[in-house]
């Protein structure tokens, strides 16, 4: 029995020995993220000297190149890159999207005139993956709809000629903008197809966004096999959504004009970027921490994902500078093409089955680089559990949150593979002020929340090579 | 036995009941707030339409009479002024702030000729409180001192003719920026009197904040009645600090010139304004939630305070928006003079006690309008203990952290009479990017940030009106 009180009293000790140490550790890391962080300064160079980089573009292609140095820059043991194709859509010149309005006739005397009202220019984009008009462009009327499913209701002879205009706001009572997203994002992604399938010549779809303003927000769209024909599909911001929708209801008798000249290409070579620190003890065990290189073309894609990439990155840079010499092997991944194809998450997951690498856990970071609240996990509730051992530790970070379900698209072939996965949680009011617009500029990046983001992937990454995961 | 259980099972579902009544209640708020919120149109309003409103300016009179408006489209039961008179400190025109090189001589064949550098301009601003210069300006070395400490090892002989430069940056690896900015602050408070005791003839201060940037941040200073002369006091952004420390250490020759005609001119009528809901049941108990309806008149005052005095109002909107008649009085003050005098929240202190009001909890929010993540509290162990007892009906809301201390400034004379007082916490690593400087502006404030805080703000004061406080 004494022993047994002794083990235990000793087991106690060790175990708020640990708690210290990592305590102090923890300090460490986020004042090394704050006081000599280099995700900053990172993001400002991949944002403001390379820019929007959508797969296959040759601003994705210097990304790869300006990735791996950084990497170096941040003492990885080795940077490798790892091939792979990708698609390749272009925007071409811009989008012009016009509200036509019909001549109006009216009696003048014994003659009978026409008046045309001036057209109106509508702010909007091509949705990613998208094919173009012809040279002419689109001019039909438009038929609003708030959800995919109204156009099985309304059928070919209602739908047929026309340009089929989604219009479901997002659900602003949702607290977490991202479950309005989800319960938006199917006019955008599948919407076109539906859309086709009865005859629409052209989609129009409000923007992803808990805000009425002028940005009109790209995404990918997906056509299904089983189409008659592909047709050109664009987003118009909430703010022309709004206007556009009030002009139906008002009875004026226009059309609506889209001309797009975007196109998809061959498939262009990519690559992920892969900085590593060799495990001291198990090498053998990857932990990986990754955010995706590639964005979309309209902003400069400083929050999805520049902040994941660089404060992936800075996790390797923190541990270096102050001399963790991790037990297990520490790798930080550029994925490429996250936004339209994931071939650089599948490519990933294909090599670590083809070299039978274990992975003891997978973290994303494709919030945006707002102030970090918690992590996501998708696992085992004993590792759930292991996870929410840690709160206390985070808490003085305002890291509170380890309750929530999810991954990382990136990460997700891994998580097919049974890998556990987790991904920053920061505070997500803001994102979709900002997601996939031309707002997404790294004007909008605060240092210190982008740094707090990074010292929590830090720390989370500690721990995990610290206990095992 | 049968009955205590019995007793026992009825409480517990009583509480259970309570808690399911509550949860549902606070769904209704927040939903109220993100769907059909006036906070942010109604800051739109004070910020773009009124602007900057220094204590005792004619911005100011106009905040008051729209506060009054405000107030009453909110449903408020009655809306009331306090009057109070108010310091009344002008900027004049803009201030300047230039590097002013000595002229270099140097021999051209058997001549001794002089060359001047040209003069830099340096972005400053007078502290709010400080005297002007003379028409000429002061022009004098500059000395730079990381501390008001400093000050007293160097004396008299050291210090006397010259500029006195405070230059001790923001602690950045402090997680809470405000805690940096406690420790900084005094070289701006009392920094200028300490100088002006050991004969200093003016002080710039390095401005408080997080970042390097060009924004000079004014706020309040203080002269003690001590010193033999009040001395011109400004702040510098930190880009102009790190440029001029720079120049200091390489050894060049030069002046700085600083001219300033900010004055106080005599006290300036004023007053706070007081929406109120009459209490059903418990009139004669009040719970006040506030904000400050002056600001510094350098930016708009978006953040400081014009966030918190429309989330205050907003209070009373929601309340009345979904029919809840409160038990007990609650009261949305816009406090007046907030920034330099704190006249507003001591006349309302000093009303409260003329008129043997009881005021059970005091509610301030003054760190802008930022996500909320919980409140700080000041008051017995038993209230804290209740308050935290709420934390899992906000939980879903991500306002997690009940923990800390604190009130705020306006609610400070309560708190000195034993009225228990709160703070709302919202995220806090941008409050310095804006704080006090042309960066306070309405396009930084995000909806539904905002709007979160409101609904954050009108759940604690629903709880502590149901159950008291």
């Amino acid at each position: 029995m004494k022993t047994l009180k002794t083990v235990l009293i000793l087991a106690v000790s060790i175990n708020c020995v640990a708690q210290k140490n990592d305590s102090i550790m923890l300090r460490r890391i986020f004042s090394e993220a704050l006081m000599n962080g280099k995700c900053y300064s990172n993001l400002d160079y991949l944002s403001n000297k390379i820019g929007g980089r959508i797969s296959g573009s040759p601003q994705a292609a210097k990304a790869v190149e300006w990735a791996e140095i950084a990497m170096k820059e941040a003492n990885s043991d080795n940077v490798t890159k790892q091939e792979c194709m990708v698609p390749h859509w272009v925007r071409g010149e811009k989008e012009k999207g016009e509200i036509v309005f019909k001549v109006e006739t009216f009696a003048k005397g014994d003659k009978t005139v026409g008046r045309q009202r001036p057209s109106e220019p509508m702010n909007i984009c091509a949705l990613g993956g998208s094919v173009g008009t012809t040279k002419e462009g689109v001019t039909a009327d438009v038929l609003e709809v708030k959800s995919v499913e109204e156009l099985y209701k309304l059928g070919t002879d209602k739908i047929k000629g026309k340009i089929v205009f989604f219009n479901r706001p997002f659900d602003n009572s949702e607290i977490d903008p991202f479950d309005a997203y989800g319960k938006a994002v199917d006019q955008r992604w599948k919407g076109p197809s539906i859309a086709a399938k009865f005859g629409a010549v052209a989609t129009i779809c409000r923007s992803m966004t808990t805000r009425i303003d002028d940005f009109p927000h790209t995404g990918g769209m997906n056509y299904l096999d089983s189409i008659p024909e592909k047709i050109p599909a664009c987003a118009i911001s909430t703010k022309g959504a709004e206007y556009l929708s009030g002009l139906i209801k008002s009875g004026d008798h226009f059309k609506f004009h889209l001309k797009m000249n975007c196109q998809t290409l061959p498939d262009e070579k990519s690559y992920n970027v892969v900085g590593e620190i060799k495990g001291s003890e198990f090498p053998d065990e990857i932990i990986v921490v990754g955010g995706h290189l590639d964005s979309w073309d309209t902003g400069d894609g400083s929050h999805d994902d520049g902040a994941g990439v660089v404060q992936s990155i800075e996790v390797i840079r923190i541990m270096k500078a102050l001399g963790i010499k991790p037990k297990r092997t520490i790798r930080a991944v550029a994925f490429m093409n996250e936004e339209n194809g994931l071939r650089g998450g599948k490519k990933y997951a294909e090599l670590a089955e083809q070299n039978k690498e274990k992975h003891i856990l997978a973290i994303e970071s494709d919030r945006g680089g707002f102030a970090p609240r918690g992590v996501t996990f998708e696992g085992s509730v004993e590792k759930r559990t292991k996870l929410k051992s840690w709160a206390p530790l985070l808490m003085p970070y305002g890291v509170y949150d380890f309750d929530r379900k999810g991954g990382g698209a990136d990460i997700s072939p891994l998580e097919k593979d049974a890998v556990p996965v987790m991904e920053l949680y920061p505070e997500p009011q803001r994102y979709f002020d900002h997601h996939h617009t031309a707002n997404d500029t790294f004007q909008s990046i605060d240092k210190r929340e982008l740094e707090m983001g990074a010292a929590t992937l830090a720390a989370i990454v500690y721990l995990a090579d610290q206990y095992g995961f």
